[in-house]
């Protein structure tokens, strides 16, 4: 037995022949001559033990599991969510099923995780990356196992397959859409993530505020943790430390709802006393009496996309080189921000 | 070659020795004598093939491989992601990881991954069932893989696990909240599920309203399908059809959603015009400017009670009586309902 499964032998054993014996009739192979009475007794016992065949079966070696492993850092961010639907939509397609898988961020899961999905000798990978995903994803890309990479870099050299999400130019659209309106004490809320193209959102407030004349200490930047408590707490300090400030940009829409909730509890009118505009579109930024202006990053678009990829790598006899793409962003106006 | 995974074959025919030696080596046994040359031989053939054992191997028979199925319905309602994540959190106390798949509540998905995850040999079953779902999992429950029902009931005769909602008196509590202010024209909104314990919302409404003297065609039922555009239909015909109509009760999330999206856009002002209550809880209904009185199902307190109870059934080594569970709902006050 494995555990509750049965095993070739263990249905051999009851039926009185070999695990040979067994798996020749149970593949349905006519090339040897079985007596019927064997062959009923072998699918008696397979039917009586509940018998499936272990993916792992030698009569299976060569054949394809058909699962695709998709590991995500963030359960409870509805980015990945969309990302996951969007990769199904395109695994059904071919015939696969999801193995979905949190890493939470945290380098050390994230590598068990690869472990475990290796020994279960899946497929495929879809991976957002942890900080230490290069060297993680090592072993699997040594092997050839076919992976794309999504919305996070990989620090590594050599090329990979990669859909990225427009981490610059979505900021870049959003704070530009502020200036435009005349905004230009503008506080820019962000997560500390030093890694995986994130610090491109930043880089992108800078870049525009600067373009439009705003430099040096006029240039609000808060960077936190990668939370709601984080964006409340940011969030009220921005707002105490420079009174100026007529505009909030959410880079990240687990901080925007804590800070959202903030300002709401202090009768704080947005898109009145205070424009808001976040990175990220989660349900919440656009339902009910919520129209906040947010920047879609499309998680399902890169899901359908990095899915896409891989299947073209899995599906194709010959390795082929490495390549990448870019999941457009799109603005959605919302009543969050008012000319100035 | 398993794909792209080496096997012990593999490795054994570049070390120039035997499967047998290579496994032996590799699983560090000191049993029979080994020359080191042979010994560093293997070990390298394994370093330079990249060799994982698979969690199949026969070194591994017995061992678990410390993977949980599980199978939920709907990806995008937050009450599954609350799920996963509360399951995950005992998971990881044990040391397993999970392996979460989406069957859309469609019975021949849902049957394709358990026979999937079968031929996985994973060590065990957190289910939210489809219609189909005692049929599905009859295979799993005779074999006597540890597995637990969650949410939906299984539409079978003999015990099992479970650990349900509080279907009834979610809606019995609503619907209360909503009376005892008042209110006697109060339209239900739910989900033509005539499955699982679901059917138990609408009876619950209906017994309640009966005991307020509120009967008959009094009591206002719209039943549709779990979807934004059918909960955004039905309000608009509960609406133009009984205009006497103080008060909606959402059955479901998904389709409140699409409800409350449409009361917005017609300005019809939520607390004020019309009172609101909404079954459920994902992010939406409390953040920034909505602050909807509803009753959260607890789907991460559901998760852990599901999980501690699968662990229950794993870790003993006598087969465990099936026994159940409720998790308890909870009523979030906001200021979508007014006193008549």
């Amino acid at each position: 037995m494995e555990g509750q499964y049965a095993t070739l032998k263990d249905v051999a054993e009851r039926a009185g022949t070999t695990a040979a014996t067994v798996s020749y009739i149970l593949n349905g192979s006519t090339k040897r001559y079985v007596s019927e009475d064997m062959r009923r007794r072998v699918e008696a016992a397979a039917k009586e033990l509940n018998y499936v065949k272990s993916s792992a079966a030698s009569s299976l070696k060569g054949k394809k599991r058909k699962i695709i492993a998709v590991l995500v850092p963030q359960f409870a961010n509805q980015m990945f969510t969309e990302l996951v639907l969007g990769v199904e939509r395109v695994a059904d397609r071919y015939g696969y099923i999801l193995s979905i898988c949190n890493t939470f961020d945290d380098p050390q899961r994230e590598l068990e995780i690869i472990k475990r999905m290796q020994g279960q000798r899946v497929d495929g990978y879809i991976i957002t990356p942890s900080k230490d995903g290069g060297k993680n994803t090592r072993q699997i890309r040594k092997i050839g196992v076919p992976m794309v990479v999504v919305d996070r870099l990989l620090n590594i050299s050599e090329d990979y397959f990669l859909v990225s999400a427009q981490n610059y130019e979505s900021t870049y659209m959003a704070a530009e859409y502020l200036l435009k309106r005349g905004h230009r004490h503008i506080a820019f809320i962000g997560w500390k993530a030093d890694f995986g193209g994130l610090e491109r959102r930043e880089q992108a407030y800078r870049t525009i505020l600067g373009e439009y004349g705003v430099t040096g200490e006029d240039q609000i930047v808060y960077n936190g943790e990668f939370t709601e408590e984080s964006g409340e707490e940011l969030t009220a300090r921005a707002l105490a430390e420079h009174p100026e400030i007529t505009a909030v940009l959410y880079a990240y829409n687990i901080q925007a709802r804590g800070g959202v909730d903030f300002l709401s509890r202090k009768g704080i009118r947005v898109g009145q006393d205070l424009s808001v505009l976040i990175i990220g579109a989660p349900d919440w930024v656009q339902t009910g009496n919520n129209h906040f202006t947010c920047v879609d990053l499309n998680g399902t678009g890169m899901g359908i996309m990095a899915a896409e990829m891989l299947f073209d790598i899995i599906n194709n006899d010959q390795p082929i080189a490495p390549y990448q793409k870019v999941q457009e962003a799109t603005l959605k106006e919302g009543d969050s921000v008012c000319q100035l």
